[in-house]
């Protein structure tokens, strides 16, 4: 963590190719990075979703990354940019960097089988198992309490966190980064029923791992019965996301938590899943689909779409079924209303 | 775990302010506490969901807590009060206590990094690696394969369970029990879209969580990006929970289980969520409210609602729309009946 | 891993009762079994779900064991029997055979209490905590980072995975496989309100895993408040599924993934519920049940029936609903019209 001033922030900003204008002192110093809400002198906070315009005028922050146009209180020193959230990424980075991880060098008390192969610069811990016929590359961190299982391969500057599970034949792309407590390779539910009991089917399949997927913690990721579970390059998981075996997410993809994905389903690219979704067996989702939180998915979407519901169907007319199952009370009142206004015209017309 | 009498019971359960009232045999010894389903000679039990009322006919328990009011078969030894609940609460915790933990003391197996500082009383297991600048208060229990990441602090009396993750710099209050599996602090999905790929923002913020908070199994709380992710004091979550990065929960709040909350969500004190409950990110839940099992929460919610649903209403207009719809396939149908009756009457007018 | 002609393969599924034609050359070698999309030379595929015929044509498969009337490409060597998902099950077994483990024996890095009793031919690996008065079977194969708590009982030819926490008292049965991350026996919500905070209840009660039950990863189950816990012989879950206390769950049923059920559910033998079901408190679902992907359960369910649904209804009635729901705003307009058309002849009717 360094110090640093407004100018020099400007600067840093500017060689990435972002405009920037300092509204204040320049010379304002700056340790760290913090929320509006949390923010108190000597650091620097930042307005990209309006909903927290109001705190403009009450954080203590000593300067705040704002919009081009955004208006500010009087007083308020400021760095104007087009893209605020992009720009204080990057002074988080330059002021704070990437966590630093322990150093364990290859700690004796990590339990290495001899016919593992581990690349230059390991920092392995205590109580880490790597298994028979395993390689990984170099700069690997594995945390305290993993488990590497046989016929694993795991590229370059991979991190495992604490507890994090990496069932025999997994592979795992470069630059991969698996949180506490995520499973990668177990059993899926493969049976057939005989004699009213389910028959267990060896699951003879694997995990792949593309280069720099993240997953958050809990996740657990069934190895495929036969073939392969494929997760793409630069995909990023939360915490708690099941994905069911054989089935295959593209690249750049974005899975909030808790998100639940069965069986032998295909994933394009660059498809964002938000929390808690859920997707039947055996489905195609088109590159670039959206779904929305808690819902559900019993049929195959096309590229592109965005879908929401229980069960999904296209955002819009999801809004419109809600809009309308609101007003459905009202609804058949009135057509009771109107059957017996109906009836009265009836009777009248008998009569007439 | 001793053996006692109802007299006994009795006489312990009016110092706790219980007024009881012992029907049969005052001399009756109890060993245990049990269900009234599995109950057997020498256990007592009680009931306290009407649900369970045949189950006094049936029972084989020795004595049983009832209200004040219930009926109760012949020949049934009870103890009567006016919170059955509470009272077998004071029965079990006289009668058997709480858990008792293996004795470790600080086991010379545990990793403790010489930076650390431990309190009194320390009951440190195997395989327990605490790491660079932690600090952890009297009486502290934890169990084998916790990971304690650097500048963690632990107050007082808190119990890892095992195989718990605490990432750096998170902070613990008094009295905190975190079930086994469970994960505090690990990144959240923060990251900027930079040409097509996900560019990952450097998480610096942290996790709170306040005095006598208990988790169950296999929850994860993100830390977050900037500032704190915390959890107020007295909050209960049961297993799999998940927290989003910057949310912030309020005091006494109950959380079943596979709850998962958004990022940057602010909930009140007192709030309840059954399970599998959702909430979108950036909202305000308000004190007091509750939120029935699987609702999604797609806006915020004023304080002291009682919400349900797909998505979440107040409970009594969700509970019409249900049973609309479920009459709905026959309000289309009276419809299409409605619509041709009066293009009958339309054709009579018309020839009329 | 063996090699084998189809010549074989046919002989070794006669004897198991499959009936089977070769099409093609009975001397067609494989050594492995796959997919039809991931399948190469030397390898056999099926095919089972008519989703996959077109993959047929395509395969690159040295052979696919097919259906009795299954039409197939000119030229591709098949294995025809009546039901090529079981036939395909003992090909994988007789090829693949099941998980080898790693062969810890009793590893002296395994911390095991004096007091612990472990069955012949023990395969405990490194890392392990096995407390006091623990019983284990025979043949067990418990993997790094497991625990197993005071007075836990196991059966013979367990397997334990890596990570998996077993909390004091319980009791598993034969052949029981836990996978990684799993935890049996934690504390669930238990609490009553005192003075406006959660007042913990003992949990003295346990969880009972029958004979031949599996479990994926992640699991979580709840002891008993009192009494029990029970997952039924036979039984099978898939991962980051969660039982609530004192839940009773019968034989030879599957969860999918993220099924949550809450306490002192009933649930009966052969019941499917799919992934993310949610079941509520103090319920009775009967023998034979099936609930469809992500429904909530609120109420109990008679044996045999196939429920669907927000909340769960017999899953024809729901998909009348979601029929009728999608037309609502169509009849909302609809029986607008009818009103402007009633009042229209309404009118006429008066001035006539």
């Amino acid at each position: 963590m360094s110090s640093i001033d407004l100018a020099e922030l400007s600067r840093i900003l500017g060689k990435r190719g972002f405009d920037c204008e300092i509204v204040g002192d320049p010379g304002t110093e700056i340790r760290s990075v913090n929320t509006l809400e949390d923010a108190t002198s000597g650091e620097i906070s930042f307005l990209a979703n309006p909903k927290y315009r109001q705190q403009l005028d009450t954080t203590r922050a000593s300067a705040v990354i704002v919009g081009r146009d955004d208006q500010i209180p009087e007083g308020l020193t400021v760095i104007r940019c087009a893209d605020p959230y992009a720009a204080i990424t990057v002074a988080i980075i330059h002021i704070h960097g990437y966590r630093e991880h322990p150093q364990w060098g290859r700690d004796e008390r990590a339990m290495i089988d001899a016919s593992a192969t581990i690349g230059d610069n390991a920092n392995i811990a205590p109580n880490v198992t790597i298994c028979r016929r395993v390689t990984i590359g170099a700069n690997a961190t594995i945390y305290p309490g993993c488990f590497v299982g046989d016929d694993v391969t795991i590229g370059d500057d991979v991190i495992l966190y604490p507890n994090v599970v990496i069932y025999d034949g997994s592979c795992l792309g470069d630059r991969v980064a698996l949180h506490s407590g995520t499973v990668v390779g177990e059993d899926g539910l493969g049976y057939v029923p005989v004699d009213g009991a389910w028959f267990k089917i060896p699951q003879i399949g694997r995990v792949v791992i593309e280069d720099d997927v993240e997953m958050g913690a809990c996740c657990t990721l069934n190895r495929a019965t036969l073939g392969e579970t494929r997760i793409g390059r630069g995909t990023k998981f939360s915490d708690g996301v099941v994905i069911g075996h054989g089935t295959k997410v593209g690249q750049h993809c974005m899975f909030v938590a808790q998100v639940g994905i069965a069986g032998s389903v295909n994933v394009g690219d660059n498809v964002s899943l938000a929390g808690q979704v859920g997707v039947c067996g055996h489905l195609e989702i088109g590159a670039g689909v959206t779904v929305g939180a808690k819902s559900v998915v019993y049929a195959s979407i096309p590229p592109g779409q965005d879908y929401l519901g229980y069960p999904a169907v296209e955002s819009r007319a999801y809004r419109k079924q809600v809009a309308a199952a609101r007003r459905l009370p009202d609804t058949q009142k009135r057509l009771r209303d109107l059957e017996r206004e109906v009836e009265r015209l009836r009777s009248r017309l008998a009569g007439a």
